[in-house]
């Protein structure tokens, strides 16, 4: 673990500064890509190099069930957890995987990894399921630890395997994605601890709950907070849980480990980037949000984080969708730093 | 012409209402793909299904002077225009082209397409450019008419037979895009004649002029707004030009003549799209706006056409580099209607 942490470094200031002149010397008016440039001076320093050239994407998509989900804090009952999961591997016409994840990932030839984090059900065989689980969900987070440090680090190394396997099978942008009912709850405890937040502040509809729920959701996410005092990224995430987003925490950090960018989708995962950053900041180099999406504490998470997202769509599905959107972008973003001549090249005065 | 206008017909409202029925038994919350889901059932509209398919995409980049340049409008001397055609056509190591549309077409499988609709130079001949050139750059607005209403037809209908070309070649999705130093000046007057704004409300710094050159620039718009009360759509095309403004309203038209869906990139191609709807108000249900950029006029155009951007990344370069960029979020969008289970055929119960 502690070795993991300690291989995420900052991202390449040389490489980043000569990406920023080159940017200068590119056939275009200067700054007229926008947020584009900052992207690719980024990936610039992601990657080493002004000349950045990210290829395969991967998706790695955690799912998990929470021990919440029975005080009622989502629209959907827990069962749907494993069904999503059955859908992320299923076969249909278009290829395998029925959910909104495959059909975006198969449009910008991304990769689906799918792994069982900690689904409460007897998941049927299938040879692309990567297994996981130390638990079938976590314990309810409002009563005890959802999960124990020795789970926590457990699935933290188990997505830390699986990015380095998406790596050696060609990913340059990861994508960590999640499934589980009842994961805003967590995610919005996570955030609210480490930003210092009040659970109003952070707590949204999720998948879709009403007034009503949305306020026992928020009683519930302040009972938790009053449970514990916990302070140590590890601590609080093993307070909060869930299993996948110790999962998406592990594929973070291997990644920037490897010097591979992270495309960060909603809120869930923002709260696993916010354990991540506590225990390695460096890994905010690595850190390429994708869209700003619906639910309440996800600008709180880019504000403190200091990023901003590449679009707008109000997105609140998670599976990793908003990523998988945003990796054209970010591969358009380093093709212009790549592939556009000088004006000296093209023999335009300036 | 009047062919070509009367050929747009309105979206098929049937394919949009099973889309959006279709779209409430996808597996997902509801609305939780946000603003993805209003662009898949607009496609629906567009292809006439709920499972729409779109393909190919192709950018037809449509280059052209100006008279008025010469009254000092730009911060770029003319001289760039025929400058940045020879770098949309160059051999690179990367494949044909050095340009940042080049580069972004590249990376999302997009086909370039590029003409002369009326470059002031002796342009090298070249395979793969389209020559359609009536005459070397407009006349000066603020003076005279910039196109003659024969010079006009025959680029609308230029930009018609191009996109028939590359809808032939397989595009689905067709983004017009344009170079011309100096052309946010016609498209500020056109913006500000078609919606009854003032100058100064719809002009912005285009590639970068500073205030001096805006004042200026805003006086020279004026100027030209006082000299004609044209208000006929083709006879206020011809009154302030541009040539590749006209070749770009052609391939809008004769795009949703054909039932396939234009992007709209920025300030310069909304110019163009508001004389289209002026002269085929159904063309509305074809534009997909990609960015909003960040030129002043921009926003009043897609308000007046009821519109909402993809993304706003801030690009300001034209050159449909915007519309490339969002040429992923439509195909993923049209692939969550087409590839996506329903909750009854994964089992899950709603």
């Amino acid at each position: 673990m502690s070795t993991l942490i300690q291989a995420v470094q900052p991202a390449d200031a040389a490489a980043m500064n000569a990406a920023r002149t080159r940017q200068t010397q590119l056939t275009k008016p200067a700054g007229a890509l926008g947020d584009l440039e900052e992207l690719a001076v980024r990936l610039a320093g992601v990657f080493g190099t002004d000349r950045p050239h990210p290829r395969g994407v991967a998706v790695i998509v955690a799912a998990g069930d929470h021990g919440v989900a029975a005080d009622g804090v989502s629209a959907y009952p827990a069962e749907v957890t494993p069904a999503m999961v059955a859908n992320f591997l299923a076969d249909t016409p278009a290829g395998p995987g029925g959910a909104a994840v495959n059909a975006l990932a198969r449009t910008v030839g991304a990769r689906v990894y799918v792994m069982d984090a900690g689904v409460n059900a007897d998941l049927p065989k299938h040879p692309a399921l990567v297994r996981a689980a130390r638990r079938r969900g976590t314990r309810n987070l409002r009563i005890e630890a959802a999960m124990t440090r020795e789970e926590t680090e457990a699935l933290i190394l188990a997505g830390a395997a699986l990015a380095r396997q998406a790596i050696a099978n060609g990913a340059d942008l990861l994508i960590p994605g999640e499934m589980g009912i009842g994961n805003t709850t967590p995610a919005a405890a996570l955030t609210a601890r480490l930003l210092g937040l009040d659970a109003a502040e952070v707590t949204g509809r999720g998948t879709g709950v009403d007034d009503d729920r949305l306020s026992h959701k928020v009683n519930v996410i302040r009972e938790a907070l009053a449970r514990t005092d916990a302070s140590d990224p590890l601590e609080v995430l093993a307070e909060f849980g869930g299993f996948e987003i110790a999962a998406m925490l592990g594929v973070m950090l291997q990644a920037a480990a490897l010097r591979r960018a992270v495309i960060l989708d909603g809120f869930v995962e923002g709260s696993a980037a916010l354990v991540g950053v506590a225990l390695a900041p460096a890994l905010r180099d690595y850190l390429f949000p994708a869209g700003e999406c619906a639910e309440a504490g996800h600008a709180a998470q880019l504000e403190f984080l200091n990023l901003s997202p590449m679009f707008r769509l109000g997105l609140r599905l998670g599976e990793g969708t908003g990523g998988v959107l945003a990796a054209p972008l970010l591969l358009s973003a380093a093709a212009t730093l790549r592939e556009m001549r000088t004006f000296a090249e093209a023999g335009i005065p300036t």
